[in-house]
């Protein structure tokens, strides 16, 4: 599928929405859940989206729209939620996000970018050239990426429960050694 | 975590408005992309948890419930959604599951179950021996990997369009091999 600005925009438009019917009032055994060691929660996730929104989509577009490609983005910090949100409640994140992505899409419409803005090169610190579409598709699947690992991650929360159908479930042994 | 009857009531009551929104409306290359031959794309995963409420959970713990471990369960027919749904809309599609769930949930409330009464058995066609306990956790689970395969099947719809954010998305490259 090739990229199309406003086929992402309509999925980045709806994690938010996703997450808290997912997640909006559910028991902290399901939120708090990991699968692993040093991996992230359903709390940690919406964190880290938070971070996205703060520090990284939208920021590193607007690296690109400066139009100097020497200029690298800034480094990612994948733990910088775990200070952050220390006292805060899932509820509160939930909110925090939705309103921080209506933020940026807003920022993303205005912009009204043309088909020859996508070409507009930037320079990972770690990944060396991309552009501004490849930018934004790397956006939209880390969302998807990440809702998948919030159910995936509660779904393991019943490993033992589910018993003899674990062969059945794959999702229930994806990602043994964690990835993300 | 052990198995709660009302935590897992309260993840099942959420699939249908999380796949609404995830899907309604969506355009329709998100909805009809697969991520291999023969796998399930979006517009399949909701005619399959359809599949689910008519032919698999609430109908297995009916079979276990009636108290006669001798009889097993039907076999589940994974592709019985192809030719069922083959001029359906995905609208109509999540209509019709979110009006079944309804109606499972109000089964198995209307059911009362008794802690002991999750002990019971049943016999599955292929796994052998199970409990009602470990039925109900499956479906939870079931639940959840497919809502996480609809995202990742979507991510990848973007795997060329992201370049060389590949390999930070490990969404992208999970179930090189379909497992589900």
């Amino acid at each position: 599928m090739d990229f199309d600005l406003d086929m992402s925009a309509d999925v980045l438009r709806r994690t938010p929405a996703t997450l808290h019917t997912l997640l909006g009032g559910l028991a902290e055994p399901w939120i708090r859940g990991v699968e692993g060691p040093e991996t992230f929660s359903p709390f940690d996730v919406v964190g880290h989206l938070i971070d996205g929104e703060e520090t990284d989509w939208i920021p590193r577009a607007r690296i690109i729209l400066a139009r100097d490609p020497t200029v690298p983005f800034e480094p990612y910090d994948r733990f910088r939620h775990r200070a952050r949100n220390a006292n805060r409640s899932m509820e509160s994140l939930l909110l925090e996000f939705a309103k921080l992505r209506a933020e940026s899409l807003e920022v993303l419409r205005a912009w009204r970018l043309a088909p020859s803005d996508l070409d507009l090169p930037g320079t990972h610190p770690a990944l060396g050239p991309v552009t501004l579409r490849q930018l934004l598709a790397a956006w939209v699947a880390h969302d998807l990426g990440h809702v998948a690992q919030v159910v995936r991650v509660m779904a393991k929360q019943y490993y033992d429960a589910a018993g003899p159908w674990v062969p059945f479930l794959p999702v229930l042994t994806d990602h043994q050694v964690p990835r993300s």
